[in-house]
């Protein structure tokens, strides 16, 4: 994400212009350039109260072809047809590698339009190619901020520096087997299983527990709570 | 898209339950369902001016129970590290293919806290797993309308037709709900659960009895268990 350029197009709502900072800021996208921003928008984003360090930071450029001079690859944004395509375009999925491929090597702009418009096909000329995210055909057009949101996530995904929870480790099968039998007794005792029948039922609920996958720790407890319960009805 | 539920547990904003609409609108999600609003934020985004279909059909619930009732699973999103975690996590990009599959044959339940708190341990209590969006470490916490369109991208990406590999649809929390409430009495009748201490045993019989993932079958088989136990027990 330290090559990605993320460059606002005439942007006219500072919220807009904040959500999408706080979008890098989130997806570790650090260079937010704005073009022809309301000048009114983005002082109040930028003095916003809690505006991240990216919204302060942003450059401020009077045109497309400045903002992205440095850039070796610019790819422009755009819903699907609001204008006559005369750019290759490629749906976000499949932009993403592409993307990344090129972020790997050197600076690539990324453009979103105004709110209201879009790109122009004067900024789209600055464009190498186009990318969009597939909508549902009734509401094609999204929020500025979370299209944002949703490319940024496109090309941070799959770098996966995260500690994985949850894969603890599971219960042993003589645990398991131990639940198994208490259960059984409480249902022998019960009477929802008669005596004859107890060795299909215990087949049976072998079966289902082995389904539950249980960890260790869940295997312990449910042997403790059956136990217990087992117990309790034998007093009688 | 058809069978997933964006449950919305406290939402305080109605610029977000209004954001969280649109972006469902845009990938094709229209139910949304919200707990315990604000009331006067969610009349505001319900009557906003080009307020979405998906926010005008809005339903409300007084708690995540009734919410989920009709969902097979139900997985809440988290910003990692804001409490300790006790629920299996996985990052977005790798519950992506599990929510898919999922969703295509029963109904699913996601979960989005409020913007400030995220969900309570209350609220996690009802989720087999949680999600979270892997964003830089200086700055984790996400837009909510931002998150809830990153997520939904994910689900609606690709859009890939997946192997059923025979897994059966999961048991309604209804019945979930069921066994709890049947194995609590069994628990505080037989001792093994204090009266004072009923309210957290609940919370956490609700937690494990969710990481067994109980398909619809085993629900049934193990609410009429638990009931004739319990039954048994009350006899005495």
């Amino acid at each position: 994400m330290e090559n990605l350029r993320v460059v606002l197009v005439a942007t006219r709502n500072p919220l807009n212009l904040g959500a999408v900072a706080r979008a890098m800021s989130n997806f570790g996208a650090m260079y937010l350039r704005v073009v022809d921003p309301y000048e009114k928008a983005f002082r109040e984003a930028r003095s916003a109260v809690g505006a991240s360090e990216v919204m302060r930071r942003a450059e401020e450029f009077s045109n497309v072809e400045e903002a992205v001079a440095d850039c070796g690859l610019v790819v422009g944004t755009t819903a699907i047809g609001n204008r006559e395509i005369k750019h290759p375009m490629r749906s976000l999925d499949r932009a993403g590698p592409a993307l990344r491929k090129r972020l790997a090597k050197e600076p690539v702009a990324l453009l979103f339009g105004s709110e209201k418009w879009g790109l122009s096909n004067e900024n789209l000329s600055y464009c190498h190619w186009l990318v969009h995210i597939p909508t549902r055909e009734e509401h094609q057009s999204m929020n500025l901020g979370q299209a944002a949101a949703v490319c940024l996530w496109e090309l941070a995904r799959g770098k996966r520096s995260f500690e994985e929870g949850g894969a603890r480790p599971g219960a042993l099968m003589e645990t398991v087997e131990r639940i198994t039998d208490a259960m059984l007794q409480c249902l022998l005792r019960s009477g929802y299983v008669a005596a004859r029948s107890e060795a299909l039922a215990g087949e049976k609920l072998r079966r289902m527990l082995r389904r539950f996958s249980l960890d260790a720790t869940d295997g312990e407890v449910l042997l403790g709570m059956m136990k217990k319960v087992e117990e309790k009805l034998r007093k009688e």
